[in-house]
């Protein structure tokens, strides 16, 4: 299809991902690696090196058979990148390897480009006087990190307080070191960037999980976060992708701040750990992505918007060297709805990558509860090593699952409640998550209109209001957005509540409220049931069961009359009365 | 992960999907193959041996290094087949392969186990004569065809008249044949099945196009086919591999006839180009299913549950050896939500199948969508060729497309026609599809209670129904479904509407009707549009666009009764009455 040969310094698992998308396109990548790396064992040809990536010899002998050199690492040798980049496309550029092999040239490149991120300080030197200097002008905790060869949180040191700054230079002292503000963050995003001959492109804006400093699950999007965040999200890694030269893709990794700010933490400048997901959950794959970028390929958003909502969970090593394959023959036992990606790396030494796990849900819920036993066992694997000094931080435990409302139930006071409990009852019966607040279209319009207008956005999915009297609730709700609204009227306290069923039901053209039945906050339930069910076919499925109950109640009913006959049934209608 | 190896048949294209999938599972395949073959370009060991699938002796030397030997192509020696069978396991059996392989003695099989499947007679001698008492016992036109080695149409000639009978001959009359009953049918269905040690499970039931005796499109799930015949359809393809000996996936070609009755045309012992949708569709690829079979690995039903809908399309050679590769370069320009697998087969021989591409789509219209530009570019290839002899007869013709209906409006009478035409004519500007019926809850119940119970699993996903008086039509609607009804109460001869508008929305508790005021047509199509839009961003989208249309309306009246003040604009309006 494509002519131009790729060159590739390293062969390991995102390697041979790469390869995978470049089989397909069936186009030609020479891999410079040790031989049997993992990338090499799927593509049989004889243009590979075999060899250390970071050999200057190599990698000239390796630039001499393809059209552009990319790589799936980025701690490669960047003088040889610049000797060759005269006679062959270096992609991404060797300067932006370089700056970005540096962590602490990388921060200060966005810096210097206004992208946000921690306030880092160079180390004159590795000294205790030094830290403590450093500890004045970052405030303690702050984090030590070392500037270069530093990945899956080797290399950074947590530097709570003075007592720390001993082992701190112990453990990182060999290294050129910086350290770095404390992040105060409530989560951790990461964003994959594309960048393309012409255009810069952002996938969706996901959710890691770190565990012992390594990436231990991917929610693809990000779960309770309003897109207004995950947008500004995207955007601040387009800006900061952006800064770099050259083409491919770049895993941005951030810190979601305690007031809602967002934080560069660090730049890949290659296909990453957080956006496997996209394998399946995207049309075009972030290895897809990075060859088209790199080979001036077309590139376009379609490839990049998610089918649906994604888990991915990494298999990393356990005590055992067999234990990854372990995992990974339980994900094939578990469900066939679990995607299992073996790396093909050989033995599992205690932490290594070894493999991973892509599961999508049609709602996050669904691939969430699909990907739960697959945590439950890597967890056990966990706990069998013994290679891991101390529980892991509170920041990097996995966050307790908040689920997220489709439901919003609104009312103008108190008084509304016990109409509205009979339809509560129905959405916990039916399993369908809820939220509840107190709103006046006439006491709060700013609020009331505020609140519906953000409902969508944060993942609601139908709004009922209840209303009574000149009742405006549920009309004003259906003005101020586009979900389904339904009105419940509520029979006032002088009047049947035909005067509230009309203001609800008879809205202008143009502005729709779905009415039901006075006080029926059931069939307003079960009404938004239906709705749900349009998209999911779970909410269908109990429904249906909620029905067939109704039904056999009737019928059982029926059952017992015939039984009784008139006489006994009336007699037993007394009696209970 | 699984230390079986596998031995292959066979390292066409079919062997190099069925090595993605035991690849990223890390399960050895050894390929019997030629080298280079496309399956062997992307496994890298030196377990592969170069050589025929049907020498015996080759197979023979594979069988000695692995646990299992399957194929990917059924013209294979079953002779040696049978012999390696005491030692090791031949998935799916020899017999099965021998069996389906002659392919009158496939469908004498099938008829045996109550297959549905067409008539067919074998020939006893390659005469005129013969043919002759062939028509007369199956009625002419009927279906001459080869009984072995047959594939992509090769092998099959229709004889429509006794003027046929020396061409067909000719044509084929070197090969032991059969003759099949002619098929009346109006659509060709595909269904991948997976039979396990103790399971079978069945793929959704596809539409598949041919051109030139050829697979050319696959629609997953077939289009405008009510579920009730896709059901009907798993379960006859399930039987008749069932009566198979045996593991693995199969395919499963039927017709399906214009009495909608369905019929087997034939079978293939291995994954099929009408299963290829599944690599990105379905949690689990047909590839990955056939060798979670053959090694005795769980199945479950999640891994056949597609995403979303899909439809793919072949690239076939054309008449220059690069036009493939330029079809497959076309793809990558035309959008980045098309997937591109090209099989690396060399040169494209015009006909030849050298790759194929996928989409996924939010729903089949916008899977259609954005393949339909390829479609126009594969059909330019095939008007470039020079070796097909005529155009294609209809049958092969792609079908117009049919447009699925998501609404569905009832009305008991003509009367209520001009009330609901406000709200057909929003849902035409929102583009969504609706279909329109008259049945009355009075005078047509059962019909009534017929068709609302069919809606939702022909793909209806809201009803609007209206009704005026005694309006029962839209209680009883909800009655018979669980998807959202909503009600628009119609103003009668006699009275204001109110009569209506309480018997619609007074709905007992458990049966909910949306209702919206009185002859307010148009906020019913506004409340289905918002309904289908919590599952469709699309339709979302629209229902912004529209809203944002009143708002500017409604901003530029104000605007002219600032500029014309009270007096003119007052004026004016006199002026327009």
């Amino acid at each position: 299809m494509e002519s131009k040969v790729v060159g590739l310094l390293g062969g390991g698992q995102l390697g041979r991902m790469f390869l995978e998308a470049a089989n397909r396109l069936n186009i030609k990548v020479n891999v410079l690696d040790a031989p049997n790396a993992p990338a090499k064992q799927i593509s049989n040809h004889d243009g590979h090196f075999d060899g250390s990536f970071k050999d200057p010899e190599a990698v000239k002998k390796l630039s001499k058979t393809c059209d552009v050199v990319t790589v799936e690492i980025e701690h490669v040798n960047t003088q040889v990148l610049e000797e060759i980049s005269g006679e062959v496309a270096v992609e991404p550029s060797w300067k932006t390897i370089r700056t970005i092999q540096d962590k602490y040239a990388q921060k200060e490149h966005l810096q210097k480009h206004n992208v946000a991120t921690a306030e880092s300080l160079p180390l004159e030197s590795n000294t205790v006087e030094e830290l403590e200097k450093v500890g004045q002008k970052l405030g303690l905790p702050f984090m030590l990190k070392s500037r270069t060869e530093a990945y899956d949180g080797r290399g950074n040191y947590p530097v709570k307080s003075s007592s720390d700054f001993e082992g701190a230079l112990k453990a990182l002292g060999q290294k050129p070191l910086y350290a770095e503000k404390w992040a105060n963050f409530k989560m951790e995003l990461a964003v994959m960037v594309v960048k393309g001959k012409d255009q810069v492109l952002a996938y969706p804006a996901v959710e890691t999980i770190h565990e012992d400093s390594i990436c231990k699950l991917v929610y693809a999007p990000a779960r309770n976060v309003p897109s207004s965040i995950t947008k500004k999200a995207q955007e601040l890694a387009k800006k900061a992708v952006s800064c770099f030269w050259g083409k491919g893709v770049f895993g941005v990794e951030m810190f979601l701040n305690q007031d809602d700010s967002l934080l560069i933490n660090e730049i890949a400048p290659r296909p990453h750990n957080s956006g496997h997901y996209t394998i399946e959950a995207c049309p075009m794959s972030q290895y897809e992505a990075h060859l088209r970028a790199i080979l001036d390929l077309h590139l376009d958003e379609e490839g990049v918007q998610p089918y649906r909502p994604s888990v991915m969970l990494n298999i990393l090593g356990g005590a055992s060297p067999q234990s990854a394959a372990e995992v990974a023959k339980k994900a094939t036992e578990q469900s066939t709805a679990l995607r299992v990606h073996m790396y093909a790396k050989g033995d599992a030494r205690p932490g290594r990558k070894m493999g991973h796990i892509t599961v999508l849900g049609s709602s996050m819920a669904k691939a969430e509860g699909l990907m739960k036993p697959m945590i439950d066992v890597v967890d056990e694997v966990r706990r069998s090593r013994t290679d891991i000094p101390a529980p892991s931080s509170g920041s990097s435990e996995p966050k307790t699952k908040q689920t997220k409302a489709l439901v919003s139930i609104l009312m103008g006071s108190y008084s509304d409640m016990p109409v509205l409990d009979a339809g509560v009852q129905i959405l916990e019966k039916l399993g369908i998550t809820y939220e509840t607040h107190i709103t006046s279209a006439h006491r709060t319009p700013e609020w009331m209109g505020e609140y519906v207008a953000s409902a969508a956005p944060s993942g609601i999915k139908v709004i009922i209001a209840a209303a009574g009297g000149a009742a405006h609730l549920p009309g004003m709700a259906a003005s101020h957005t586009y979900i389904p609204v339904i009105g419940v009227p509520v029979k006032p306290t002088i009047g049947d509540g035909t005067d509230s069923l009309l203001s609800i039901c008879n809205m202008p053209r143009g502005i729709p409220v779905a009415t039901v039945g006075i006080n029926n906050s059931t069939n307003a339930a079960l009404l938004a049931a239906r709705i749900l069910g349009v998209a999911e076919d779970e909410i269908a499925e109990s429904i249906r069961d909620y029905a067939e109950g109704n039904r056999k109640e009737v019928m059982e009913k029926e059952a017992k009359m015939q039984q009784l006959g008139w006489k006994g049934a009336m007699q037993e209608w007394h009696a209970k009365k």
